[in-house]
């Protein structure tokens, strides 16, 4: 099965928490937009193509059928990819993880785009500082002690009993945390000890070292979801 | 099978979409902290109980499962409860659905707390009519123009090819948005005849007309997600 991933040219975004499986698995895919433009994602957005509508990117086309939203993308892949244990109770928990991990991501969006995605940066920058503040001094801590937790109360390396694509997926949160507010991380750093290991265990793995050290892994950047706008980010 | 529900008591939240699912589905239930106090949920997000941990209510206890996450818990209970059809690509689509209205159930608590959850309301006014502003123009009518063409590309009926919980979560978004926006909602009317038509359709079922005139239905207040404050509503 060759996978077809369809997320916006330009940035790692929500299309990454999806690559990184498909790399690690080592998976054919092509994604579509990053070789061929974004003007191939409107048709699935605009209801020309069959199957299943998605709202937004990413999504992902597997023979037939059409899938949207990150982490049910991930959920449909992860059995295929061998990237979650077999046990239907592990499967849910792994999902229950990724959409926890949404749920930050979605959180790390606001904190440089409180007002509205339609607005710039620029035009809600004071804003900005607030929720950063907020987000650097109440939630970040909140969600990573969370993982921090849930890798302990496994076997302290994996969010599940084995690797799974939770694991990716915290890898992910923890380096654009790392760039977009690398004050606020250095202050937790001493109470994340397990995820400081799994992103160092994971980076490790060949097939994550290779795309890391590739041109399809996109850098970090200012039109991403992990942003560094240094007024944004503070020890405290 | 009993289920226990998790989730604070004195709103509907998250918590309602799978209590609309068990009530249409005259599921065997206890709606725990309801019945018996807040402080029933914090053993599990202590790490106090065996099985997943959650990060944050809801989460639903089934016999030694314990799921978190709403849609995973609507992922999970659809199909005991007959609530979703058994083809795997329509189990799929409806979890897609489900989480994009969960990306929008978001966003509508963050029209009245743009800055910080851990803020007043008050606190955040002047964020918040901007968010709202930003919400009522640009994301309300995205995202429902979406939802109507979702039913339109179905039956016109449903969102998949039969009543499912998807049905039930959308009728709970109409009538959440109608109760916070009616100036905005009013505005939308004409543009979104099925979804209109749906919430009838929803509101007529046995089940959920006698539990929507029971006290196990809080009302919507000004604690919940849905929250009507007469600033933050308007025509445009």
């Amino acid at each position: 099965m060759r996978y077809q991933l369809f997320y916006w040219s330009g940035i790692q975004g929500h299309g990454e928490f999806v690559r990184l499986a498909l790399e690690d698995a080592g998976a054919d895919y092509a994604d579509v937009a990053h070789e061929r433009g974004d003007a191939t994602i409107m048709p699935f957005l605009e209801g020309a193509r069959a199957g299943a509508l998605p709202f937004a990117p990413p999504f992902l086309k597997a023979g037939r059928t059409v899938i949207a939203q990150t982490a049910a993308i991930l959920l449909y892949l992860a059995p295929r990819l061998k990237l979650v244990p077999a046990v239907a109770a592990a499967r849910l928990y792994a999902h229950q993880l990724q959409l926890t991990i949404a749920d930050l991501v979605a959180e790390v969006h606001d904190t440089h785009h409180p007002i509205a995605s339609s607005l710039y940066y620029e035009d809600q920058r004071a804003a900005a500082r607030q929720r950063a503040k907020d987000f650097r001094q109440h939630r970040m801590p909140k969600y990573l002690d969370y993982f921090e937790n849930v890798l302990v109360r496994s076997d302290g390396r994996h969010a599940l009993s084995a690797h799974s694509y939770v694991d990716l997926s915290l890898f992910q949160i923890m380096s654009g945390l790392e760039y977009a507010f690398p004050l606020g991380m250095h202050r937790l750093h001493r109470k994340l000890p397990h995820l400081h290991a799994l992103v160092a265990q994971i980076a490790e793995r060949p097939r994550i070292a290779a795309y890391l050290a590739s041109p399809r892994r996109l850098a970090f950047n200012e039109d991403g979801i992990f942003r560094h706008y240094p007024e944004l980010d503070a020890a405290r």
